[in-house]
């Protein structure tokens, strides 16, 4: 399939604003390979598809998770979770993608998870901090991502665990052992 | 041991001050076991034994935490971690102490864990909110403490995790864990 007929194809999954939020991160996803010697052209891929299941029905996604032998334990856990091991599925099933990179980008957007790659992270900060977002403590992700893919995603995770903790929700673990991760990866280099 | 001679060899581990604090979980310990049905004398001879290790040289605790088989992660995170689990067993080995509801409250005073007992809660949740403790969100506690166990103690991880997050330090999986559990607990009772 090519570039535009996935294009096309996702944005026929979504409304208006979420598509303009995918453009968004598609653009920031490749500055961000750009920035830190990513094939941008995988990042790019990764970030159309990342949200293709995200207006799907939770009974839909539900369905995938049991009967595809995803993670079970995101069931327990909010549903803004499931969108993205269930967008990685269909990013394979539906749009022919067989590259793991890829897959696992768009597998981990939310959540994150131990020993990011180069892509999962990427795709993640663009997530969070492509132009079209605006939060609390976007800036401060944004200016971390001049210099430190690392610490930028650190401050991405503060922002979602703070949010988590104030709305008492709870807190996907997976997400704090990408942080915890990712802390010690920053501490062994500084060392 | 009877009850002076405990209390006389736990003070002898730690500076005054420390001990001032010993003595407000006692007293905490005590009232919110009775506010909350569970055994008064076991919830204040936790609460005597809680910090006995706290000032024991690192080199000692990690020794213990090796050679008894305690749980290695620990040794990954931040030693204020250590004297809990190291603390159940000094209390086991030097006090006598055989009452696994004892032990298991002393172990998981600072991390708290999945599906906590009461004594553990009891015994955590003094920790937290003793007359001596001044830090952002204890009021909040304190008050909370008042008809909720559960609900304080959450407010009590909030704090310790909003902590971490503000010092850049890695957050122990396993007070997500309780965090995450305490909060089901919840929603479950009030459906």
């Amino acid at each position: 399939m090519n570039r535009n007929e996935m294009m096309a194809r996702v944005k026929a999954e979504m409304p208006e604003r979420r598509w303009t939020h995918t453009v968004g991160v598609m653009e920031t996803a490749v500055i961000l390979a750009g920035r830190f010697g990513a094939d941008a052209e995988k990042a790019e891929q990764a970030a159309i598809l990342h949200d293709v299941a995200k207006y799907w029905p939770t009974s839909r996604m539900e369905a995938i998770i049991r009967e595809e032998g995803l993670p079970g334990d995101l069931l327990a856990y909010d549903k803004e979770l499931w969108h993205a091991p269930v967008g990685a599925f269909v990013a394979k099933r539906d749009f022919g993608v067989d590259d793991i990179e890829i897959l696992d980008a768009i597998r981990f957007h939310t959540s994150g998870r131990e020993r990011m790659t180069l892509m999962d992270k990427i795709v993640c900060l663009a997530d969070y901090m492509e132009p079209g977002r605006d939060f609390p403590g976007v800036h401060k992700i944004r200016e971390l991502a001049e210099h430190s893919l690392e610490k930028a995603l650190i401050s991405g995770f503060d922002s979602t665990i703070s949010y988590l903790l104030q709305q008492g929700k709870r807190i996907y673990p997976l997400t704090i052992a990408a942080r915890n991760d990712l802390l010690l990866t920053i501490r062994e280099a500084e060392q």
